[in-house]
């Protein structure tokens, strides 16, 4: 096979599979969003075969012949074709190990574990779902060792979510969040702060709506690219730069929920929107890593959304929309209001300083279960001991305990690191922005461009094109040194609850 | 070719084609609606690839095979095997004839017409859309000599959308309808009635929102199987009986505009949602003809909803949702708000009485237009023509004329008749139905469900399985009888203007 034969062959594969990626994500878009709430069975149908296409244009030799053609003449083939071949080599060699058969058998599982998931969480009952883990720990198991036997099975589950983790650099990373966390987390415990009166609202969710429209906006998102729906768990689905969707969850007794998914899953967005558009159409099109994703969604949530300076535009809009709720509120009520410290049950709505340890948690529950330490019936009681253990709360029932998260049902084991690491690699970007631009001033005008530009220059724009290690390296100034991610939130919130 | 071999080749067959169908169907529909205003880049490529797949599934030497097969023996395949290997030739058959790149120029011709109709509708400019409706006539045309080069290319087109439809029997039928309506509208237009004061409202659109659920509860659609989005032009989109959506435009100075909308597409979404689940996720598995299919939602829009029996269970609702804007109106008052009859400009918002002669008019420009007998830049002249010798009134511009339906545009020439034959068919079912049906009885207590069952009996239920004749033959009484529907309009409106 010539050089020019391959890449023309590469660009077929990847027509067909933007397509097919496309109408997946569309599919399961709308499946949250729009679609009627029986309509499961005939998206599962048309899910799977759409599935089943995107294998087969994956696996299969001539697949295989292309990109090792590719993949032999860097310099000819250039830069963008020559990664393209890289990226998709990945996906290849995740894939052609999998039997097609398993392959399916896995992908009916979850979709299936997801419904069920649902259930039993509405339930409480984790016995529901456990059968489903069970099998579901062991396709990962048998798929990990299939593709790297010579490797710890849950390292390679790891790697698929963030390149090149591993336990031997989570461990560590993990133990220090623990160890510089634990001590203040327990101290701001003690001094309980009252909760300001002006959150009592009420925040009626038509309004919410309006203010959504305009946290977007401040924010920097074109909604000629990007809208916004309603689902029960947020999130960020991508199609292309000119299609991406977030969606947010309303709560009339508070603002900040809705607010900071907004926030959140729009930084999701600022990433693909921002994405080269030569590498649109094809497999560089996304965000890189996991970790990396989650550092841009939290830098817009945490670092941004939550900092002293962002009080000034957000008071100024919620004035605008909540005039009476919001009547006689300073600055400074609003920055104490958002960042309220306090140990609680569930990940998703806990703050910035305790967040980490709920990630930390998964992290040693998923290692054991992935070793074969840890049974599926004896999660809950282990999950119930760690969050009494490193939080100290009583977890009441597994609702609000081992089956407050989706991940595991849909086979996402190994993920959640990627949202403490990303957190980490965001404050030493800050840090790094902080060189050149003068980012509180220009946050406090309500004028974020410079931080997305900055963001966009070093992560956005290059989509998969760099390796993750490279794209890091140029948006950090070093290596990853959680000292500097605890450092943060030590200062923050020591000052927020006026510690010595 | 053993018959069981193609009958498991006609399942697989199937299969691809639902989800291939499925997907299109949900990419339309969420482009027309939660979709941002740019994605239709992605939307295209994805949509074309998909449409190719489809294609190359149904145009293959194999598939004809296939279904030669099971041609060949009626008795051993069964009833439903056998009627969905006919339904598949019939699409077979109109594809097979075009070429593969004929078929994909078209695709994306009718594609990029669409974006080119909706920009020269908006600057009522009919020289911007002209070029693109002079090619689509040329591919129409040829694609029909392709097909039956023996019939004349118009008769081919009217056969697509409404089974043996010519124009051999729409040509009296169309006289039928002008020489017996065109006098009374005459004789109305000249006792014009104030617009009742009740109808300035306001209407705010989220109590317009809380009423379509009222009212799509009344006509008896299951919300877990079909959701209401807005577009700017209603529609219905069917994936399969568990999955139907429906869209509607709310005006904030009008709640029948939407209302009758969501009834008439409610009226569509009753016919999917009752067909059999033994035809569920197969070819058999939708509505059968355009007019067959008009014929229920102009049903539900005409026949019920704007009927003297209807007005009881809808002031209800209305004095329910719009106490104040409906304070004092008696149901003599809505009958009468809703049959305002008066010749106007737009289609989709014409009366019950005036409907078909708008049809009429398209019938007569298509007719012209693939005969070769008009030229693409004669059509707005001709069109002004008809309307004032029809209708007797003057088109100010070519928005509210000739650009206002985008059925060219998609190629959809021959559809229109659909909606005059839908609504003829609609009133001979109802004179039927009478005979075993305590019709006005039941809709006045507001409840619909004995009209549906009948409906859902003689033809919701069949999707595809029957043969268009027989479907009618058997809800219809006798063969289509113009006289029946103008009688009806007659009679109806001869009364509400107290004519002699």
């Amino acid at each position: 096979m010539t050089l020019s034969d391959a890449i023309a062959k590469l660009d077929e594969i990847e027509k067909a599979a933007y397509a097919l990626n496309h109408a997946q994500a569309v599919l399961t878009t709308d499946g949250d969003t729009a679609a009627p709430k029986n309509s499961w069975k005939g998206r599962g149908m048309a899910l799977a075969y759409l599935g089943e296409l995107l294998y087969r244009q994956l696996v299969n030799p001539e697949t295989g012949e292309v990109l090792e053609t590719v993949l032999q003449h860097p310099n000819e083939a250039g830069e963008i074709v020559f990664r393209r071949a890289e990226v998709m080599k990945e996906a290849y060699d995740d894939m052609h190990v999998l039997p097609m058969e398993e392959y399916t058998a896995y992908e009916e599982l979850t979709n299936e574990s997801g419904a069920v998931w649902h259930e039993a969480k509405e339930k409480s009952d984790w016995n529901l779902f456990a059968p489903y883990l069970e099998k579901i720990i062991a396709f990962r198991r048998h798929f990990a060792s299939l593709k790297a036997p010579e490797k710890p099975a849950y390292d390679v589950l790891l790697d698929q979510f963030e390149k090149d983790a591993s336990m031997e650099t989570l461990d560590p990373f993990f133990r220090s969040l623990r160890d510089d966390l634990a001590p203040l987390i327990r101290e701001i415990a003690a001094r309980k702060k009252p909760v300001p009166a002006f959150l009592k609202g009420p925040w009626p969710i038509a309004r919410q709506r309006l203010f959504s429209e305009k946290v977007m906006a401040l924010e920097g998102i074109d909604s000629l690219n990007c809208t916004l729906g309603e689902t029960e768990h947020p999130f960020t689905n991508s199609c292309n730069k000119w299609d991406v969707r977030i969606t947010t969850h309303y709560h009339e007794e508070d603002p900040f929920s809705s607010m900071f998914s907004v926030i959140h899953e729009g930084g999701h967005a600022l990433y693909e929107l921002d994405i080269r558009d030569d590498l649109q159409f094809t497999c560089l099109a996304g965000g890189s890593t996991m970790g990396i994703h989650e550092s841009q969604s939290r830098f817009y949530e945490n670092l941004i959304g939550r900092s002293r300076a962002f009080c000034t535009p957000l008071l100024k809009i919620m004035r605008e929309v909540f005039p009476d709720q919001m009547e006689g509120v300073i600055e400074e009520d609003l920055y104490s209001a958002v960042n309220l410290s306090e140990p609680s049950l569930i990940r998703t709505e806990a703050d910035e300083l305790t967040y980490s340890l709920h990630v930390m948690i998964r992290y040693e529950l998923e290692k054991a279960m992935i070793a074969g330490d840890l049974k599926v019936r004896d999660i809950p009681g282990e999950w119930n001991r760690l969050y009494r253990e490193v939080l100290g709360v009583e977890v009441p029932d597994d609702r609000r305990g081992c089956l407050q998260d989706s991940h595991w049902s849909f086979g996402g084991i190994g993920y959640f690191p990627s949202y403490a690491l990303g957190s980490a690699y965001g404050v030493q970007m800050l840090r790094e922005m902080e060189k050149t631009v003068p980012v509180w001033d220009t946050v406090a005008a309500g004028h974020l461009a410079p931080v997305t530009a900055w963001l966009t220059e070093r992560i956005h724009q290059y989509g998969c094109l760099k390796k993750p290690k490279d794209l890091l390296a140029g948006a950090m100034g070093g290596p990853l040194d959680p000292s500097v991610y605890t450092g943060y939130l030590k200062k923050k919130f020591s000052e927020l609850y006026r510690l010595s």
